[in-house]
Formats: C-alpha cells, sequence, structure tokens
C-alpha cells in the first residue's frame, strides 16, 4: 500500500517537474519582437524598418521573429498606393521573413481591401488585439 | 511513521502542484492592457480611445481589463477644464467600465486637484510606478 | 527501502519546491524598468529623465534598477558635444545610479565613438537587442 503511494507520488512530482522545465523550454526559443507602429511619418518608418534589420543582422535570422504590427496613420506603409518603402519591406520580407501586420479595422475605417496592400502582408486582423495577444506569449514590445 | 511522512508529502505536492494550477489560471483570467498617454495632441488622445474601443468590441467586455494611464503633457485629457474629448470618455466609461488613472505627480506640477479631475478617473498615483506595477503582474502594455 | 525511496522523494521536493521560491524570489527582487528614447526633442527628453527621477523617488534607490536605452534621434543626449542635460544625467547617476545605455548601431551610422559619448554612459551595444533582452529577463519597458 505505502509502495502504491510512493509510486502515485513520484508520477505526480514527475508531472510537476516536467511543468517546471516546461517553462524552462519557452525561453529556450528563439527570440520574439513585436513592433508596434502608427505613425505616419516617414522618419518614423524607416527608423522602425532600420531597427528590424538591426535586429535580424545581430541576432540572426533562424534565432529571431519580428512582426510588425501597423495600423492607424502608419497603414500607407503598407498599401501599394502609398508606400513610399516598398522595396525595403520586400527586402525584409526576402533576406529575413519579417512578418507584416495590417490592422483590419484600420484597413475598414479607411475604405480598404486586401488587394490595396503589398503582397509582403501576412494578416489582416485587429492591430490592438494581436499587441495584446504577442505579448501574452512572451513577446518582447517595442515601439520605435 | 512513514506513513506520516507520505501524509507529509502528499500535503507538499498538493501546495507545490496548487502553485502550479495559480499561474495556469491567471493565464485564463480576462485579458489585461495598459495604456500609457503622455501626449497633448488630441489625435493622438483620440486614437487612443478608439484603440481601446476597438479592443473591448473585439474581445468582449467581460474578457477585458484595460486601464489607460495618463501623464505630463496628456493630463488635459483628464481635467474638466481642458478635456476635450469628455463624452468619450464618458462613454468608454458607461460601456465597458475601462479605468483611468491620472498621474499624481503630473497633478502636483500643474496645480491640480482631485476636484479639478473628470469625475471619470478611478485613481490618481505616480504613473511610472502604476505603468511598472501593471507589467509587473502580466499586463500588457500599449503606447498608443 | 521505503525509507530510501522517501528520502528521495523529500529530495526531489524540496528540488521542486525550491525551482518555485525562486521564481517568487525574482518576482520580490528590485523592480526593474527599462526606458526607450528615440526622440532629439528636447522635451521629451527631460520628460524623461524627469520620469526616472520620479520613479526612484516613489520606489526608492534600493528597490529600483531602471536602464536608460538611448538609439537613433535621441542619441545626441547622450553626446559631449550636444548633450543639453548633462548636468541632469550626472545627477540621476550620482543620486540613483541610474544605468545609461548607447546603442553601437547609432554610433557607427553618426560616425560616434565612446570618447564622444559623456562619462556615464555605461554600455554601448544595439538598442534593440538590449529592449529585447530585458524584456525577456522580466524588466517592464516603458517609452516615455
Amino acid at each position: 500500500m505505502n509502495a502504491m503511494l510512493v509510486t502515485l507520488l513520484v508520477s505526480l512530482l514527475s508531472a510537476s517537474v516536467a511543468g517546471l522545465s516546461g517553462a524552462a523550454e519557452t525561453s529556450q526559443g528563439p527570440h520574439r519582437v513585436v513592433m508596434h507602429l502608427n505613425s505616419g511619418d516617414e522618419k518614423v518608418q524607416r527608423g522602425a524598418l532600420n531597427n528590424i534589420r538591426n535586429l535580424y543582422q545581430e541576432v540572426g535570422r533562424e534565432h529571431l521573429l519580428v512582426e510588425l504590427v501597423v495600423h492607424g496613420a502608419g497603414l500607407p506603409l503598407l498599401t501599394k498606393k502609398d508606400s513610399t518603402l516598398a522595396p525595403e519591406l520586400a527586402q525584409l520580407k526576402t533576406a529575413y521573413d519579417v512578418e507584416f501586420t495590417a490592422c483590419s479595422n484600420t484597413m475598414k475605417a479607411q475604405g480598404l481591401t486586401r488587394a490595396d496592400l503589398i503582397n509582403q502582408v501576412d494578416r489582416t486582423v485587429p492591430a490592438m488585439v494581436r499587441l495584446m495577444e504577442l505579448q501574452e506569449e512572451g513577446w518582447a514590445y517595442i515601439k520605435p
């Protein structure tokens, strides 16, 4: 009887220790950074793209995930018609597979559809929800 | 004697497992987002309020807590005398029970008392401390 | 034999509980805040320094670590030639031992070396990497 209890304890304890190791594993995955852009100022936009490039150059593509979440006055950066930095965006996509997210609420407010956005955009979702959820999953947040 | 030790172990183990579940529970509670506003630009202020509304519309009032922490040049947003967005603040309070926090250090610097602030303000505390503490408790941070 | 197993269990359990307490200890250590500055606007720069001072005055030097990470258009704040707030920086260093970090990528882009920076600068590293790593270690992030 005691032996059974001890066996049970060992099982429970293993589960408990596994839970702790799980947390450790997470911290050993790739670095994850969400960048938040809502500025229509080309200097700020160019700065954000430079920041992303610098980060990949320092850390290495295989060790890093960056997602740029764009909304409000920043959205023209991701439109075919108005983006003044389309070549830079294409280069970041090719070289590092940076994720580009356009805010679906801003699109609605500005009367834009997916076809109005540059091809490199990966998803259209509410920006605030995305910024919240990625931080909940442990991504670092940077506002360039 | 062994039986007592086993009982003790079970108690200790339960406490340990409870600690782990506690962490899990937290991540299943409502989403929590602290928004940081220190701009006197009405466009930025209006954008912040729109961001909060969008978030509640997407996630639902029962699943979300948003606190807007206002200081520095942003504080006039929360004063009776100077707020140009008082109706929007009142609507966010009524519809979603958004929390509004005014910086007590800024109030002192600008010679303001609680009576100078709109009724919807929930607390007056040092903004930096609040931004730090909420993040320490796991709240996501967004600077609109 | 059972006694040995029980002893083993107690050891394992202690390790497990120690792991949990380790997490608790971290949250009882000093508060840690990384401030992100990339603005050349003296109002924003002065605001950031005031925010840091307010935080130390509220929380107390022994309970708080603040690091100011400066890059891009903000870097002149930390140069001997262009800083308009050198006395304030020196005072924050003396009174609270605030950490000042200058972005090495920005320095290269602007043709600056360590000798061009004020003495209070503690390190020159890529700003984005630093902002990411400190958040990964649990530091709160504030963009003044």
